[in-house]
Order: structure tokens, then sequence, then C-alpha cells
């Protein structure tokens, strides 16, 4: 496996570190194809808006310098990026001054199968709930207990994701994904700001589908909302974008906007 | 530094390790004094409840060995114990089957100033409100990114803890103690079942306190009832009970009931 740290190539971490202590950091997956990680800059951005957040300085300059030798040498798969505070033996205070420390992970490309693409997932309703919390919304940070515990509540190959709602139930997310609803021609998606990960993917959905005269919300969704919907579609990093074909009592056929916006991704995916 | 993974001494430990990644694992800190973990069973007991919650199975006459073993070896003490579902590449789904990695570290007993047990400290109010999520509250589990927030609030060294309130503003806990308030003869703390850490010396003392005869309730605490008590403290199963004697407008003397909970604290953690 190739795996670095703080840029030299490692595969053990100190027990101390309080990426493992508290989770106390972020993380990233990015597509690299061709040697070259995809969306490098929106994730950087993602990020430096997370370290902000966390008071956890980082180095950009070091760090992109880092993605693009890591991503050279991987060629073809995943580059996972964490983040962490470094090391503290006990305690919560955070270390002054910290410097983040940069973990990085290769691996394949996730061996997804290709009807997921071509002929849409079934969503598992996931009791799971997502817990409101302003300071850490958004945020891919290291704390994802609920997606463990969400994501262990099917082991059936028939759902390949599942929904995420939070304590009101809003509709949030899959629990790898983000989504998306289209209604009327306009394109939806929830509001992230008291719980979610706002994903990189999302984030550029909603600047390519402006650009192409598509009007987009991005606001509270209710259960509701999602089963009355024209097309209903998952997005990530690494996949880019899959419909949605069913979720509890209702089937829907891929639609015109979720092929075009599929298009899209697939050509900044290079997948 | 002495720690051990999986019962071998190791400073190590892989970088696809499931704690690192997600968080995706619990924790204990356990007082040592004269090479005897204290409180080792209840420490146990909540590691059992916490790992059936999160579907992670340990082997506990092991554990309880390794920790008599590395108790013995640290002689006087704080024993870390760390358990994660172990290795894992990359997804949420938890591995199956998975049997806990046991990461051991132990430290120093924590240097506190003698007068946070004889005077008290003062209590900062952290503006960090914990999110409510009722499938993790109660657990020590390693999402803790709530508790590095609140701590990183203040640097000053008048204020020993901080009191974190939950989104309601209802009083919960401190960011590394349990909360009691004492009003017309009873012991009262907040019900820990949407959001908090169920602490050891919190059981502990609800046992002690009833065997005292002294009338103990769990429930909902507000910040009014909180200032309006008649004693307030802290407690941890490392410095056992701290008195409380300001928080915001308003001081505290330190009442009898206080200090007959702190001696019986004190006898259980040998300090």
């Amino acid at each position: 496996m190739l795996s670095w740290v703080d840029g030299h190539p490692a595969e053990l971490l100190s027990v101390t570190d309080r990426g493992l202590a508290y989770g106390d950091g972020l993380f990233e997956t990015l597509a690299v194809s061709g040697g070259t990680p995809r969306l490098l800059d929106r994730h950087l951005a993602r990020l430096a808006d997370g370290c902000a957040r966390l008071q956890l300085p980082f180095d950009v300059v070091t760090l992109r310098g880092e993605l693009l030798a890591f991503s050279r040498q991987l060629g073809e798969g995943v580059a996972k990026l964490i983040l962490t505070r470094g090391d503290g033996l006990r305690g919560y205070a955070p270390p002054q001054p910290a410097l983040a420390r940069r973990i990085l992970l290769g691996s394949a490309k996730p061996d997804y199968p290709r009807q997921h693409a071509e002929l849409g997932v079934r969503l598992f309703s996931c009791a799971t709930r997502l817990a409101e919390q302003p300071l850490l919304a958004g945020l891919k940070h290291l704390n994802r207990l609920e997606q463990v515990l969400a994501r262990g509540e099917w082991q059936d190959a028939e759902h390949a994701e599942g929904l995420m709602r939070d304590g009101a139930g809003r509709v949030i997310e899959g629990v790898f994904s983000n989504l998306f609803i289209c209604k009327g021609g306009a394109l939806l998606t929830p509001d992230l700001s008291r719980c979610g990960v706002a994903g990189v993917m999302r984030a550029e959905l909603l600047v390519q589908a402006d650009a192409l005269g598509v009007r987009c919300e991005v606001r509270d969704i209710a259960l509701g909302e999602l089963l009355s919907a024209d097309e209903v579609f998952l997005c990530n990093s690494l996949y880019g974008v899959w419909p949605v074909r069913a979720l509890l009592e209702r089937d829907w056929s891929v639609g015109p906007l979720t092929r075009k916006l599929q298009a899209i991704a697939r050509d900044l995916l290079d997948c």
C-alpha cells in the first residue's frame, strides 16, 4: 500500500496522535486519474475552511505539492488525505502551536458495479439520524460514528447507499454521498448548516447546473418532497453521479437533468 | 512512554486504523495507584455497554488481564485504554467479524493544583453546545471534537473546567467531568440519554450517596436550577471530586455533601 506521513513513506503512526484519540482532524478522498488528483482546488478549499473552523493551521503549499507528487506515484485510484492535530498524550486542550500532521493513503478505484451509474441505485432508509451540530456541520471531519452506525444497518447488495435524515426527519444526505432532487425543472439539495458533509462534487454540480441555466436551491427538504420529486440522484467525488431508482415504496426512472450532470461529473473525474 | 498494542509493547499503529479514520472506537482513562487500576469493574462495565451499542466485539478476559499487567508495570499514573474496530482502508461499513484492537497508553498522574480539590474551581461557561445523539449518548467514544472545541475556548489558568450545555441550553457536564448539584438535601445530576459521557465516578457516587441515605435524582437540569443550587461539584475517575466555587455571577462555598463524597472518591482512587 502506498502511504505517506508528513511527506515520507510510512505505514505507521504514533499511538498518541489526536486523530486517533479524539477524531481531531479532517479528511478528503480524491479521485486520481492519469496521475492527477481530480477537483484538487475544491478539495483544498474545503480543507482550508475546515482547518479555519477547527483552528488547525496547515501549510497549503506543502500539502498541494505532496498531493500532486503522491498522485503521480499512485497513477490511478483514490488518494485519501487525513489531517490531524498531531500528538497529544492526554487532555482535550489543543496544543499551541499545532501544525497539522499529513497522512496520505493510496488505494485502487472502488469497484462499484457499472449498473449503479447506468440504471440507478436503490436507497436504504437509515434509522440512524444525524445530530444537529452547526459548529461541525459541512465539515469532512474525523468524527464519523454516525456514518459507521448507519452503514452497519444494511448488509445486502440490493441497496448501494443509505438515506440519512436529521433528528427532525429532514432529508440530509447519503452515508457517503450528497443528494439532489429535481422538481419542476429546478435542482434542489439539502441545506447543510446543521449537519451533513458539504461534498466537493455537490459544490461543483451546483455551479455547473447554474451555468446550464438550471435554477438551484439549497434549503430544507422533507421526506415527502423527496418522494414526490421528478428525479433524484446522489453524488460524490469518486463515483460522480448515481441516479436513485428506488426508495421506500417509490420508483423513479433516470431523468434528463440527472444524465446531463452525470456526464459532466464523468468528465471532471475522467471516469 | 509505556504503551502496548494488542498486548505487546508498541508506540506505533497502522495508518489504516478505523479509530483514526472515523473515531470508530471507545476509550477509558483509569487511575492507577500502587500498581492497581482503580474502579476497574466499572470501567469494564461501561466499555462492555459501549461495545454492545457499537457492535464492537471484545474479549473481556484478555482485556482485564492486560489492564492488570499494564498497571503493575506502570505503578502510579493513568492508564488510557483505546479500543478501535481495527484496520479498514476505506468505506464506513464495519468489517465482519472485527475483534477490537486494544491500545494502552501510560502516563504520569495529572498535576492538578491541590487547591482545585481543597478550595474548589471556577467553571468557564462554554459556548460550544453538545449535539443530541441518543445513539451515542453516555458512551466514551472517540468522536470528541465537541470537547476539543469547548476546551479551546479558554486558555487562562483561572478556569479549571468548562460547563457544557446542550442545544436547548440544559446543563449536561464539564468538558472532562460530570456535574452534580445539591439542593434541599438531595443530589441531582443531569440525564445523559441525549448527549454527554456517563462517567464511571458519576455512577459510583450515585451508589455511594444512595447508601448514605441521600435522595438522588437523574434528570434534566436548567442553568437557573444549577445557579440556585446549594452545592455544586464535578467528578471524574482521575481527580475524584472538585467543588465548584464560581460560575458566571454566582459564588459557592464548599458544602458538606460535597466534602463527604470527595472523601469517598479519594478513598476509591487512593489519591
